[in-house]
């Protein structure tokens, strides 16, 4: 029997992925990228430079047999330094089991090794400088254009899939097609990024700690930064675009810029002797979070990745919730081969309230990283936690370690419950039921017994 | 001084309220609809023939002075009448306060009256059948096409107001333009919606009880049906398009539809002999909210009503909720009147949060009315809020009461307040906090006392 023949739209890390787990399956596999090979050109230009990289995404790595390749990439993190405003810095681990950690990883790296991988495989073939412009769904075709000839053609395909990002042309022409009710939002915040660096020590060492997500909360807006694996942090400002005292929008000469930093970042700056440089050379970008449905057409075309979900960058969940796509959607391969309207209907149900909830749970730290993290309540929660995980490894985990350590459940049990956790440690913590000093087994049993009647209470009350 | 021109697009319910006031205040405004004279030709063709009107849009009649002239088009419904499988009926009042209740109203019939009203003024000209294409809102101009000459003008203006609704043309430029970040989502439901009619007795008499909202809830889809004044009621069938055993895709025979309603709303059926031509003529329609943000762009376009925020229909709060945007928006005017830019960006400040959540209030409600309706625990909670009302007509209203009778109060306080009420009542009903025979005093002090508590959790939690 003839194998189909699926086209991928977009050659990023879901793409890539996808790529190689339908090569492995002996699918005839067709890449389009509108981009240049980075593997032989630079284009990574001042946006997500490295990514955190946790135990949902090596799901992935491990599907395809990568893991271990992937481990030299990566550079352990295991917690947030925080830093404040005069310089100084304490560490706030991710867990308190020590085998748990995050990882900053280069998205460019990262993306050759799969492209590598992928092209190893000879019914997989990669073209490059190829832009899709359309997709016609009801035909199963995509135009595109080549950057190169400057021509326009169509492919025709079995299959379609895109993962072409938050940008994504078949999402558009699902939208713009108006052959079926599309359900679609586009959320900005009103903060904006930009990322500068942190160069390496003239003899190649890091200029701070190495192992650490780097963190300067300063209520209204944030400095963050991760390491590479050359010396260097990729450092990224969010800040809002025209509210509050220093804004993107009235940070607009290096005197206010080197003001700004002065005031609110002093420790950041004096690594940062090319901050003005990078200020403004690199671009700004805003920060959306873009849900839909249906996310597939007739059993020919799906969505994939952030074409399908793209979220805010605030859990570091943004490529880990594109990978496991890629293995949900293996799973549900493996159990209807064949009827791919199936397939494609059933990925959805099962996937979709997962990666809704990694968008909203995305946001919570928005909030939490630039804010709460210097909240002295949050302060004794996340201190009990911490406990908690040390003494009873087995038997609690926070929100943070549910949503990043917890890889068997989905994003929506572990939104669930983390967030009843946080509602009772708080509620407790607020009412004096509990407080630090108390012992952890009276304090694991009540945090257990509040949750409980947390989400009881939501499901009488028809909440969710 | 020189009266500034406003141009109003779509003179629908909310186009003609804000043409009227405005006028009221001198402006000189030019409304342009895409319709024919909804007054000399008869446009409504089986779409939203009747609405519920009730205490939010009175506030809207009371500011322009036309409260005594709407009441006549009203016919009040003091509550639900449900209708079981079986044909028998029971009435669920609105309010435990006689003098709350809805009120049925013909759409075009109060449309009629405001057109009429707003041309009074000489500084006010409607315009029909001239479609707007496009909004430049860069320059403050938009692009309409007579549909009569079928020839295309553009119109020039200080300011553009965008009345036209749920698929509104200055909305679509704010997004296609990308000039800046646009909010934006629409959300559909899995049901659609079909008008049916119940026509008058041969003498004119209502064939089922007048003052009532009629519902057929049948857990996955339902039947309601609201009052005219010609003897006739407006039925509408709230149906999946694709699920359950009968939907509208499968709903395609003669012989279908009469085996669903035997089945289902027999005693429908039996006052329904022209069901057929009904189903099979009027169109079915989807159920989407939409949301965006922001409003408005340079103190010269705005978006209002159902263009800004479109809502399903289960509150009965559509109309109401624009009519109130209306009110709100003149309430600023008088604050700030000069100042177009301050206005609208402290209108959708004060205005979007309440907007929202109506919107998801009447997604809540959708539930409800389909299905809790005929739930033995929210029965009884109905039953409790009830008697509380009676009991203290001063010290207890219900989320309904809230939303619909509390105009003083913003939706979103309805909301909060009102969810944990349901909340505080369902869970002490369930743990057997409460019961519906006890002490109402005692009843009142612990729903006070756990609603007050439920909120203040929340708070703590940071959640809103």
């Amino acid at each position: 029997m003839k194998q189909q023949n699926i086209l991928i739209i977009g050659a990023g890390l879901c793409g890539s992925l996808l790529a190689l787990r339908l090569g492995q399956r002996g699918y005839n596999v067709s890449v389009y990228e509108k981009r240049p090979d980075l593997r032989k050109v630079d284009i990574s230009a001042g946006r997500s430079i490295n990514l955190a990289f946790s135990d949902r995404g090596n799901k992935g790595m491990k599907m395809v047999g990568l893991e271990e390749k992937v481990k030299q990439l990566c550079i352990p993190m295991h917690g947030r330094m925080i830093h404040d405003n005069h310089g100084n810095t304490f560490q706030s681990n991710y867990s308190g089991r020590d085998h748990e950690y995050i990882n900053s990883i280069s998205r460019g790296g990262l993306n050759a090794l799969l492209l590598d991988e992928a092209e190893k495989h000879k019914n997989v073939s990669i073209y490059f400088n190829k832009k899709c412009k359309s997709v016609n769904f009801e035909k199963t075709t995509a135009l595109f254009k080549d950057y190169n000839s400057k021509e326009e053609f169509i492919e025709d395909a079995d299959i379609i899939i895109a993962t072409d990002g938050a940008g994504s042309i078949l999402r558009k022409s699902y939208y713009l097609g108006k052959k079926f009710l599309f359900s679609f939002s586009q959320e900005y915040l009103t903060h904006g990024y930009k990322e500068l660096t942190i160069l390496p020590k003239a003899n190649g060492d890091y200029k701070i700690h190495k192992h650490a997500l780097h963190i300067w909360p300063r209520g209204n807006f944030m400095l963050i930064a991760l390491p590479n694996l050359d010396g260097s942090f990729t450092v990224t400002l969010f800040l809002s675009y025209d509210e509050g005292q220093h804004n993107f929008n009235n940070l607009t000469s290096e005197d206010r810029v080197l003001r700004f930093f002065q005031k609110e970042f002093p420790d950041a700056l004096a690594v940062m002797p090319n901050l003005l440089d990078d200020f403004f050379t690199n671009p700004t970008a805003p920060l959306g979070t873009i849900k839909c449905s249906p996310w597939h057409y007739k059993g020919n075309t799906l969505l994939m990745g952030d074409a399908a979900h793209a979220i805010v960058p605030f859990y570091g969940q943004g490529m880990n919730a594109s990978f496991e796509d890629v293995v949900e959607f293996d799973k549900i391969l493996d159990k209807h081969k064949g009827n791919w309207k199936t397939v494609f209907s059933e990925y959805e149900k099962t996937r979709k309230k997962d990666t809704d909830a990694i968008a909203d749970l995305a946001i919570d730290n928005f909030h939490e990283m630039k804010d709460h993290v210097a909240n002295p309540i949050f302060q004794e929660k996340r201190k009990i936690e911490m406990a908690l995980e040390q003494e009873f490894p087995n038997e609690y985990s926070s929100k943070y370690s549910l949503v990043t350590f917890n890889e068997h459940i989905g994003y929506r049990e572990a939104m669930l419950k983390g967030r009843a956790q946080d509602k009772a440690i708080l509620n407790m913590l607020a009412g004096g039921v509990i407080s630090p000093n108390d012992d952890m087994n009276i304090i694991l049993e009540k945090v257990k017994t509040e949750t409980e009647a947390i989400l009881e209470d939501d499901r009488i009350a028809g909440l969710k």
